[in-house]
C-alpha cells in the first residue's frame, strides 16, 4: 500500500474516475473494495489495485481478469465524456445530493439464509443520473414499489393505484425498470403528475427491457434514472440482486406487490428489512402463483407488515401525525352501538306484530321497569314505534338491518 | 342460598333438567350462573334463583323477568321430550363424550377492545347434539373454518379444499351454519366422506337458515349438529357471538376465509387466539370487500398467522397433536362408528352386485323411508357408492375394512 494517496489530496475529478473505475473493475457492493476506500480512498484504493497490492487473493484475481478488458482511468473518462453528451451525471458521497441513507447498509452483515449477499452489501461508490432532481431532495421522502415482472392484472391494478396514491401525496415512488409491478408503479406516479425513480441495473443510457424504453424517457424526463452501472453497462443477471440493495436502501420502506415463490422483488424485501425499514407486502388470492412470493414472505420475514392499499403504507412510512390511515370500517348501523339490554330487547320484538312492553320484557328476561327505559331509548332510535294502544313495533330501520332476519344484516355472523 | 341443594345430592337427570332451564333463563356463558353452578351445582343454582336469593340484581332481575315466560324445569322437561322424539340428546360435564377443551374457557377475561365480551366467556352448561358421534371423540381432532356469509367464488373455493382437505386428512370440520363459508366447509367435508361439525346460534331442530336444511339434514347424518339452546330457540342476533366462543373453544385452531371489515366471524378469531389456539387466516384481493376483515385481523391480532391452504393448517394445528400425547385410539374403522340402524342397512347390501333401495330395506326389514336417509348417510362415509340406474353397491372402503375414521366405540344414539 506504498503508493496509495488519500483522497483528501486528490482532486474531485480524480475522485470521480477512481470510484468509476472501482466500480467498473469489480461489481458494486464489494466489501472488500468499499472497505479499502473507506481507509485508502477511491484514488489510493484504485492505485493500489491496480498494482497488485491488495492482500485478497480473490480481489486481486477477479482485478487481474478484468484488466485485461481495459484501463479503468480510461474507461471512467469515456463514461463520463458518454455520459455528459446524454446529459446524464454523476453522484458521489462528496456530493451535496448524496443519499446520506445509503449509508445504513453499513449494517447489512448477511441476511441469515440468503447466502448470496456477502458481496453486495456495502454502499455504492457512485451513481449515475439521468433527470433534473437532485437526488437526496426527491429520495428523502420515498418508498419503493416492487414485485413480479409477470404480473397479473390484480397486481398492475394495485402497483398502479399505489404509485399514484403515493406521488399524490407527494412520497417518490421508487423502483427497478421491469415490466410489471415496476412499469405498474412508475405509470400510477407519472399519472398523478408525481415524481417516480427508476433504479437500473444497466447503464441509464440503456433501455432495457426494450418495450419500456418510452417509459424510461418519461421518468427521465420528469423525474430520474439511477444506476451504479456506467453509461454503456450490460443487465446482466447478479447485478438485479446487487441494485435491489440501493432499491432498500434509499427509501423509507419497501412495498412487494405480487411475487412469485422465487421472485428477485424479496431480495429487496428482505434488505429493507433487514435495513429496519418498514418491509410491506400486499396480499392476494391463495389460489394465484403471482402471490405466493408474497404470502412466504409475510410467513417468514419477522416484522414484515400486511398492507392492502395507500393508507397503510403511509402508516408505516408516515411521519406521526400526518399520513395516518383512518382505520377501515364498514358501514355503521345505529344496532352497532346498542347496549347488551337493548340489543336483547330488540330481538325480542316479533317480525311481523306489535307487543306490549311486558311481553317483551319476558322474552328477553328482563325486568320492566328496565324494558321500558330501553324501549323508550329504542324508539328515539327509530328502530321501534309505538302503536295504537300501547305496544311496540320494529321500525322498518331495524327490520331493514336484520332485526327479526340476521340473515340480511350487513355484517357477519360468522 | 339456604335452599341450594349440592348436585352431588341430586340425579343426574335432575342436573340435566336444571341445566336445561339454567340456559332458557339466562343466555349461556354467563359468568355469574356459571360461578354458581361451580359451587352449588346446577340443580342448587336453580333452586335459589327460584327462589330469588341471589347476591347479583343484574342476574337476578334478568331471571325475575324470565320467568314470566313459563316455569324453567317445565320448559326444560318439554325440551327435553321435544329433543328426544327429534333423535337429539343433550350432553353435560358428567357425560363422557362432554368435550374437556371446552374448560379453557374459564382463561377468557375479556379480549381488551372487544367490550361485548364480558358476557359470555363462560363454558356451556350443557350443549344438545344430533348425529351419531360421541362429541369428545370427533372433536378431539378438530379445525374450525369460519367466514362471510356474503363469501365470493373464491372464499367458497378455499372453504371447500379445506374443508375436504382436513376431512381427509382425518381432522374434524367445526363451523356455524350460515351460507357461504360455513357452508362451503361443510359440504367440502361431506364430499370427502369426512367429518363435519355444525355449532349453531339456535336449537338444532331449527334449519336456520333455510336454504340450508338439505345441509343440515346430511351433517346431522354423518357428523354432528350442536347449541348450547335447546330445540326451538330461535337465532337471535346475540346468540351468533355467545356461540362463537364454543366454536372457538372447541377446536384446535381456527381458520377464517373470508371476512368483511366488521364479520361476526373475527370474533371467533379473537376467540381462538385468546385462548392460543392458533388464529389462522386466509388472505385475498385487496379490492375484496370479503377481504378486508381477514387483512385487518391479520394487521391486529398477535401471532395470528397467515396461511394459504391445508399445509399450513396442519403446520398449525399438527404441532399441538405433536406436543401433547393423542387420544388412545385403537385400530378405527368407519363402521365401527355407525349408529344401529346404519350398520343393519350395510349388512344388507351383498357383497358382489348393486341393489336398490327398495330391496336393500326389505332385506334390513326397515322401513323405506328412514332407510334412504341412511344409504345416504353410508354414501357420504364413502362406504356405498351410487351405481347408474339408482341402485348402491358396497365400496371398497366398506368391503376392506381398511379405511380409518376418527371414530372408535360404537355410538348409541342415532
Amino acid at each position: 500500500m506504498a503508493t496509495a494517496r488519500l483522497t483528501l489530496g486528490a482532486g474531485r475529478e480524480e475522485d470521480r474516475v477512481a470510484r468509476v473505475a472501482l466500480t467498473w473493475l469489480v461489481e458494486p457492493g464489494n466489501r472488500a473494495v468499499h472497505g479499502l476506500v473507506d481507509r485508502y480512498g477511491a484514488v489510493g484504493t484504485l492505485d493500489a489495485l491496480l498494482a497488485g497490492e491488495v492482500p485478497d487473493a480473490k480481489l486481486r484475481s477477479t482485478v487481474t481478469a478484468r484488466l485485461r478488458a481495459g484501463d479503468p482511468r480510461r474507461v471512467a473518462e469515456l463514461a463520463l465524456t458518454r455520459a455528459a453528451r446524454l446529459g446524464a451525471r454523476i453522484a458521489t458521497p462528496d456530493d451535496t445530493e448524496w443519499p446520506e441513507q445509503l449509508a445504513d447498509l453499513m449494517r447489512l452483515n448477511g441476511l441469515g439464509s440468503d447466502r448470496r449477499v456477502d458481496w453486495d452489501t456495502r454502499p455504492p461508490l457512485c451513481l449515475w443520473v439521468r433527470g433534473a432532481w437532485p437526488l437526496a431532495q426527491v429520495l428523502g421522502r420515498s418508498v419503493a414499489v416492487v414485485g413480479a415482472r409477470a404480473s397479473t392484472s390484480y397486481g398492475n391494478h394495485v402497483a398502479t393505484e399505489l404509485g399514484y396514491g403515493l406521488a399524490e401525496r407527494e412520497w417518490t415512488v421508487v423502483s427497478g425498470g421491469a415490466y410489471g409491478i415496476d412499469a405498474a408503479a412508475h405509470r400510477g406516479a407519472l399519472t398523478s403528475g408525481g415524481i417516480t425513480v427508476a433504479v437500473l441495473a444497466c447503464g441509464v443510457d440503456r433501455p432495457y427491457p426494450m418495450g419500456n424504453a418510452a417509459l424510461f424517457e418519461r421518468i427521465a424526463n420528469s423525474g430520474l434514472l439511477v444506476s451504479e452501472w456506467p453509461p454503456g453497462t450490460e443487465p446482466h443477471r447478479h447485478r438485479f440482486l446487487i441494485r435491489n440493495r440501493v432499491i432498500a436502501a434509499l427509501t423509507s420502506g419497501t412495498v412487494m406487490v405480487e411475487a412469485s415463490a422465487r421472485s428477485g422483488a424479496t431480495s429487496t424485501l428482505r434488505r429493507a428489512a433487514a435495513l429496519k425499514r418498514p418491509a410491506m407486502v400486499v396480499p392476494g388470492p391463495v389460489t394465484s402463483a403471482m402471490s405466493v412470493g408474497c404470502h412466504d414472505m409475510l410467513r417468514e420475514i419477522a416484522g414484515s407488515r400486511l398492507v392492502t392499499g395507500l393508507a397503510h403504507v403511509l402508516d408505516e412510512v408516515g411521519r406521526i401525525g400526518v399520513d395516518l390511515a383512518p382505520p377501515a370500517r364498514g358501514p355503521v348501523h345505529v344496532r352497532d352501538g346498542l347496549d347488551q339490554d337493548s340489543a336483547q330487547l330488540l330481538e325480542a320484538v316479533p317480525a311481523r306484530r306489535a307487543v306490549g312492553a311486558e311481553e317483551i320484557a319476558a322474552r328477553a328476561g328482563m325486568e320492566l321497569r328496565l324494558a321500558l327505559r330501553k324501549l323508550a331509548l329504542l324508539t328515539d332510535l327509530g328502530l321501534l314505534r309505538r302503536v295504537e294502544g300501547g305496544g311496540y313495533a320494529l321500525a322498518r330501520r331495524a327490520r331493514g338491518q336484520g332485526a327479526a332476519a340476521p340473515g340480511r344484516s350487513a355484517p357477519d355472523q360468522g
